[in-house]
């Protein structure tokens, strides 16, 4: 079985496509291939679909397609919060497991899913039930420990970098005496390697922008950012900012932070540092400012996705079946820099466990930033510059990408329907072979279903 | 002279290649290819670039390069409000024109660049001076009349429309019982073209979406709004919804007006028609909204920009130098569908008065749109779906696009500086031959000019 889960890049998809190819060739082993809906929470109601009666096109165009294939939540059973429906949560899990005689679970995700998937990896242990978690790494964010960056990375900083040099593009050549700014808003609560990415494009850009990149790690300092963006405007006529949509002040507070509302795992909701920052230009400076917010845009990007950062998805899922197949369990895939500050990039995969990865936000350091923490500096391109490289064939029609579509067949549901009176009651089914499929999923079977 | 004028779009540099390109050919009739700086600004600071100099690789490169190579401005020459200033404009004009024996002046841009071009025409036959104006259209917006669209328009639908599916397939994939909505901000002020290009995601995107489009030209109603949203919400869990930025309430008043602002042509500025929305939707609704405001990085994305409209733009170029070399002064290129309905796509180019043209903005027809005004019927998708056809093979250096860069090699002034004492004395000298080109520009000869 495999699930995604959080919030999408347009690299998960090819994950999926990665552990599907490599469980194909262990078909001795593996009986079917099975996708969760809705990653943990479409499981726990028992949507299941059969990824095997895919068609091989189908898998292969997951490779530019973005969103979540599978469907994804940010559902989590919630240990700490409310530990008797957790437990109810894991109870109802391995039913599942057990009713479909799962072996094999890989989870992509990003820290909150490593989470999850190593206490499923705790609790298969604590039962005895033989179960292989492999987990499969997932964020734009790149926060992840153990790992040199993450899929999902490398595409969203190839988008966001272009966008930069045609932004700055667009206004230099507007640039006269008024002097004008942009601030382009990106993803990026904690980590600012999102914000930071963009710096990339000053290689390519005749504009040379962007001129400040403001990170989530250093702390804003609104007298400090007008000196030097007036130096800028004065010399340039105009100024092309990125900030991390987690830029915090000196107490650590986020100063777009909408205090009225949290996500479902607690986060804050942001709304507008880019407005925020912009209002402070035009009313201290007085220079008229546009703002671009590419929220989910830049995430979803896959019509120009990095071609490295999709050969390394795909991989990630093909290392993932490997480790469980070699016997692996509790472990999180990473990936490893083979030639780190040495032409041409070389990588492989390698394994972390997962107890190690949970919850741990991986921060740029402090030493990849200029000194007055505007900009990265050439450490962080070095690092960063290879993840971009390479452009996808995306199948195009009617002068619009061609995503995959999926058939999504639906297994035959085994249990009573979760949280019913029989669900509770009913003791645990001895495990049986999978079901064959008969029906596609259809929008009344449940309550995450994905709409066609 | 050829210069560029207003806001960029991703294909407005494709027509001045058009100009250079046809006018290479004319060089028994014209002597020297000249980029005007900035626009009509620059013209009058006498900032001239010899464009001849250009290396053919660096034209071929105008073709996917955002912004305006040559610079761009707002400047307006202000008959109604400052008539006296206005005179004075005129007269240094065509003192720089007779200094550099301009005898062709092509100028793109929008509604208020064609009115721009059409008092120059005019000016020029009331004070004889032999000069052809021929204007080219460049609009995103596309609202010129008198033809079919406008270049810009094809790539911005493009890239929006894109994003719309991405965006729709990212979210589509987190639905759950929750319910979600996504708001993408769009540009077009007084027409929806823009906003209502993104239809052609639907044909697509396995999402459906976008499922409302919220119009310029369909006075905004909150109760009907609402109504409809919770319906889709309802069936599919999750809504994705482009408004264009200038969306009006049944007064005719732009419900994201920020009545504060202005800008250089007395438009009110616009901040945030979707945060507006989501504001409602979270209030009204309690469904979860994020927005994604696309601003600048729709007209400048050149790296998917369509091919039909860089082919278009180019030949606008071409057709405006034709039109000037065969005798005609005081027009605009136009576009004409030379098969409307049928298929497949075939167009030409037209040349329409430009006191047709100057400050008429062309609006959605009421009988595209559906009678709930939600969305654009078939007859818009008819329209617009060739006009997306086509890619660019964008060159790549390191992962990212790599734009033109010109040397612009500046023209030896020939006047005194624009408002110097001299400037307002001096006699419009004889018409001389062009100086030979010696220095590039730099930042110090120009208010103007564009920052390396």
């Amino acid at each position: 079985m495999v699930a995604q889960s959080g919030g999408p890049t347009c690299v998960i998809n090819a994950s999926v496509a990665g552990v599907v190819h490599e469980a194909g060739k262990h078909m001795d082993q593996i009986e079917e291939i099975y996708g969760g809906r809705n990653g943990i929470l479409g499981i726990l109601n028992e949507e299941l679909i059969d990824l095997y009666e895919e068609k091989q096109s189908s898998i292969e165009d997951l490779k530019h397609t973005p969103g979540a294939a599978l469907g994804t939540c940010r559902y989590k059973i919630d240990f700490k919060g409310n530990p008797e429906a957790a437990a109810k949560d894991m109870d109802r899990l391995f039913r599942v497991f057990e009713a479909h005689n799962i072996r094999y679970f890989f989870y992509a995700g990003g820290n909150d899913s490593q989470d999850t998937a190593h206490k499923v990896h705790l609790e298969a242990e604590k039962r005895g039930y033989d179960l292989r978690v492999i987990g499969v790494p997932k964020t734009i964010d790149n926060d992840l420990p153990h790992t040199d960056h993450t899929p999902g990375y490398g595409s969203v900083v190839k988008y966001n970098a272009t966008t930069v040099m045609e932004v700055a593009t667009d206004i230099a050549s507007m640039a006269t005496d008024a002097g004008a700014c942009v601030i382009i808003e990106v993803m990026g609560r904690a980590a600012g390697w999102i914000a930071a990415g963009t710096v990339l494009a000053q290689q390519n850009c005749e504009a040379g922008s962007p001129h400040m990149i403001l990170l989530p790690e250093i702390a804003f300092d609104q007298e400090k950012f007008l000196e030097k963006l007036k130096s800028i405007i004065d010399e340039k006529k105009f100024a092309v900012i990125v900030v991390g949509e987690g830029l915090k002040d000196a107490k650590g507070k986020e100063v777009a932070a909408d205090a009225t509302k949290v996500d479902s795992f607690g986060h804050a909701v942001l709304s507008g540092a880019a407005d925020y920052l912009k209002d402070i230009v035009e009313e201290k400076l007085g220079t008229k400012t546009r703002t671009v917010k590419l929220g989910y845009a830049q995430r979803a990007a896959a019509h120009f996705a990095s071609g490295t950062d999709v050969e390394e998805a795909f991989a990630c899922g093909v290392s993932a079946v490997k480790a469980a197949i070699g016997g692996k369990s509790g472990y999180m895939v990473t990936l490893k820099r083979t030639n780190a500050d040495t032409e041409p990039y070389a990588w492989t995969t390698g394994h972390q466990p997962l107890g190690d990865i949970a919850n741990v936000e991986n921060l740029i350091p402090r030493e990849w930033i200029t000194p007055d923490g505007f900009l990265p500096n050439e450490k962080f391109i070095n690092y960063a510059k290879p993840l971009i490289e390479g452009e996808l064939n995306v199948p195009m029609v009617n002068g619009l990408p061609r995503f995959a579509e999926l058939s999504r067949v639906a297994i035959d549901k085994q249990l009573p329907a979760r949280g019913s009176a029989e669900d509770v009651a009913a003791p645990a089914p001895a495990p049986a072979p999978a079901a064959a499929p008969e029906a596609p999923a259809t929008d009344a079977e449940g309550a995450a279903e994905q709409p066609a």
